[in-house]
């Protein structure tokens, strides 16, 4: 495996846990020349410099790009639209732009319109990431033995397709290509549907009594702790992403509260069968995750 | 603290992986001078004798039971009614009879009409497992830091109590003395409604076309791994639980379907500050878990 960079100068639009992540990743593997970020947290952008995830730091994304050769806008898909017109113009010929954003629709839609000719834009997601939010929370093997998909548009660069896959399987993934819909459909089942469901069962705990909230907080190990960390992810972060893959998100909850009804039935009228078929189902799917070394 | 045993034979009926972990946590602090074992397995009390995890097995549990001055009924909760008409008119006077059942009113409806004037009956639950089975997943260290609750009926003997109080403190569990009624209510949600979720989520996703199923199990790490651990539990196990408590399992589905509904709307109508004010809250729980070492 060569040590040479794979891009001189890569910036974040963004600075938060994954383009902390990903910054620190791109400098342990000697990626890059030097990296820069720009973020709308002033605080962001210190705790970045001071910690030496990045070299330099923007307040206008405009000037951050000038010179960039590697962007990677890391925001919440919500802010992508307006990164893409702060940035647009202003992007050198013959960079790549990507991004990490869970969904990857809305990000064609959103930022595709404002990359000019001659700038290859490349969307991408990670399947990686921690329920913590900042600069700060940056971890440098974060990707390692993850996957990172990436969901380029038809009439993608080659060279730059290949580059960009070189830097993810240098800080450890996994690459995987895929179109933009099926990500979007697979994510959510895998990601999303299990955030919602996880956001909506400690909201019904916190809703309880106080005392009996505090006995969940105190019994948490007997299953609904499980949940509680996923449900610890970044609000905002998650506001866009379900607000930006509406419908498929809308598809999976329908079919899940289905197969719930269908449960709950079975409780209400003590149909055992019913539930120990289900549950028997139900554990070789995790033996599977174990196997696929995903666990 | 002392290294005297606590009491002389101890009997185990149903010897899986919470029998088999308690065995051995008894074993490895000197509480018991024998540990025996019956269970319907013959597979299983044969690799607990093997592994060493008791003294001698049976395969009839009245026998077993003669001499035993703990009793530790271990099996689904669904087998309870019937072990205790096995056990019950050979139970030794003085002697103290526990389970380990996930929920007690029907373990007291069940168990306690079958046990005699002059033994002592003292339902209990440790917040403790994981989702494997067996004599040889059990774990001397499980119930380390872990809570275990007694549900004492009006009119327990103050020394059997205390008795196994220190039992299960010597096994490093605290213990938190509550009235059964109240422990499903608290069960209910902290663990069978997160149990009935993540057997469905991941049921809705075993439902799905295999090439979608497949592309689950790859990209698990997203979310929905977080649910497939407990969505492995022991089948048999967990439909005897969602049977016998069934009452306060359906109101939290109730309040749970709610709650999903409502974030259901806000999605489709794209209601973003009801999402993000939502998943503020819920991030806070997640703290207090982290902050009351249950994490």
């Amino acid at each position: 495996m060569t040590t040479q960079p794979i891009y001189d100068t890569v910036c974040f639009i963004g600075i938060g846990h994954i383009g902390a992540s990903l910054a620190k990743a791109i400098r342990a593997n000697g990626l890059a020349r030097r990296l820069i970020a720009v973020d709308q947290s002033a605080a962001a952008l210190e705790t970045a410099l001071k910690l030496g995830v990045v070299d330099e730091v923007f307040n206008d994304p405009a000037q951050a790009v000038l010179s960039a050769d590697l962007v990677v806008v890391a925001t919440p898909v919500g802010a992508i639209e307006s990164v893409g017109q702060a940035i647009g113009p202003h992007l050198k010929p013959g960079a790549t732009v990507t991004d990490v954003g869970s969904v990857k629709m809305a990000v064609i839609r959103d930022l595709g319109p404002a990359i000019p000719e001659g700038v290859h834009f490349i969307p991408g997601h990670p399947i990686a990431g921690t329920e913590n939010s900042g600069p700060e929370s940056g971890l440098a093997d974060l990707f390692k033995g993850r996957w990172h998909i990436l969901t380029p548009i038809p009439g993608t660069d080659a060279k730059a397709l290949e580059d960009l896959s070189e830097m993810w399987r240098r800080v450890g993934a996994q690459v995987e290509v895929m179109e933009a819909h099926h990500h979007d459909r697979v994510l959510a089942i895998t990601s999303h549907l299990p955030h919602l469901i996880a956001y909506t069962i400690v909201g019904t705990a916190t809703d309880l009594e106080t005392t009996l909230a505090q006995e969940v907080i105190k019994f948490s190990a007997s299953g609904f702790r499980d949940f509680t960390r996923i449900a610890a992810s970044d609000p905002v972060m998650w506001r866009d992403i379900f607000l930006n893959n509406r419908d498929a998100v809308l598809d999976v909850i329908q079919r899940f509260t289905e197969d719930l009804t269908a449960l709950q039935r079975a409780i209400r009228w003590g149909e055992g069968d019913v539930l120990e078929q289900k549950f028997t189902t139900t554990r070789k799917i995790r033996r599977a995750i174990v196997d696929a070394k995903q666990a």
